[in-house]
């Protein structure tokens, strides 16, 4: 099917997508791009719906991922205009690849567990960059998967999407109260790890080659005082300049990234 | 002064300065809220003009900072209507705060390099936030600064400013051209260290305590081969997941802090 009016009511849907209340009704979300559509089919996330404008194609590997969703997920493709892809598109640059698909979610229950594991709890992250970048480090580290907590942010808005270069798709996330969350490290016995700018002992000194969630929090804010006070292991990271904290997906990296150094060991 | 009308000059200079063209013409930067005005100030770069809306102000530290800027720095304060601050402001919640000063500009010889020298170099950094996070995370090392190369996001972008929660003003940036900072670097006898997925050693298995420049590349394309030819220290950062890299500036944090564990051993 070819697409040139912007008023046609499927492109009104898709830019009404961006709004969050819309979205979660239709328990769709957006994936753009050809790295993130492509993590998801790798990751059985097949697009219902694949919006595509040719004269925005960079690459050569465009047609056989279209062929292998239409083969392998039954996905309906859209053509479009370039000014229609335009106005769908979230980039500045559109590759003029933009799916649909369902939502997808996942209980604390349904993670599998290495040993020893190694999680991170993300508490009411507002910015949508820090969520996914925070997402594509976890993936790095190799952990277990990630717990959304209180979410500000939702897994499904694009620009998580996008920053985690799709490892949305892969790696396990679990969405959970808080509550529920901490009862469920308790009863596998995982070690509740925070940063705090006044913990005594520095990240690099701790212990982290046993069960560890590592648990961060709002950018502005931190962690609730719920978790705090759950918190077993307090570290901080060295400030050496004048701020007095790190971005928190950095933050958070740094973290699980000790946690590989010392397990490496 | 009181300005109402969204069709003010100033107002409309204020939106123009959006543009990096007209921003690098006027050599005229943006800060926007307290945190940021703050630190400039905090560092000697005093606003020439600065614009309030008393009914976005959060806190109770406004007026003291605006004292400050006038007495100190000779500050012009224009207050404006809500619409109008809306209107020149880059949030979505807008602080009621919003600064021009002029652009300031180091070169490589500004730099005070301590013992050892602990650099980053940026090169060819797409991605405003990422910029201002890699200043952030190199404040919170030590570092001795940070060296601009071949600039794609210009250090005066105001969502730089904002990512670096304002630590541009604090910490030392040069810009340079990268034969000129390669020079600068071997007449320092400092080693250039990168982060590559081809290298055989990890990050945190080389030695990081002697005189070290970490260089980082672009988000999407890496190193330009001019610096890979030059890196005498090449490093991997361990991927166990999915994702074949980090984000850039997380993998930036990782490096820098790498050093400061070797060093505060």
């Amino acid at each position: 099917m070819h697409i040139s009016s912007l008023s046609n009511p499927r492109i009104k849907h898709i830019v009404k997508l961006r709004e969050r209340r819309y979205r979660d009704k239709e328990q769709t979300m957006i994936i753009e791009g050809f790295r993130s559509i492509y993590r998801a089919a790798d990751n059985g996330v097949y697009p219902k719906e694949l919006y595509i404008c040719r004269d925005f194609f960079l690459g050569k590997n465009e047609d056989e991922l279209i062929q292998k969703l239409q083969d392998e997920g039954g996905t309906q493709i859209f053509e479009t205009e370039q000014n229609v892809f335009k106005k769908i598109s979230y980039r500045d640059r559109p590759e003029g690849l933009l799916a649909l698909t369902g939502y997808f979610r996942k209980q604390v229950d349904d993670l599998e567990l290495s040993d020893p594991p190694l999680l991170v709890v993300a508490q009411s992250i507002e910015k949508p960059g820090n969520l996914g970048t925070i997402i594509r480090s976890a993936d790095g580290t190799g952990a277990d998967g990630l717990i959304l907590c209180d979410k500000c942010t939702d897994l499904f808005n694009p620009n998580v999407i996008t920053a985690s270069t799709g490892m949305c798709f892969s790696l396990p996330i679990a969405e959970a109260a808080s509550q529920d969350t901490i009862n469920y490290l308790k009863e596998n016995n995982i070690t509740i790890l925070s940063a705090t700018p006044h913990a005594d002992k520095l990240y690099t000194d701790v212990d982290m080659t046993g069960p560890i969630a590592v648990i961060v929090g709002a950018e502005q804010y931190g962690l609730s005082e719920e978790w705090m006070k759950q918190s077993s292991i307090n570290v901080k990271i060295p400030m050496l300049g004048k701020a007095d904290s790190l971005n928190v997906a950095t933050a958070t990296t740094l973290l699980l990234y000790e946690a590989v150094r010392q397990r490496q060991q």
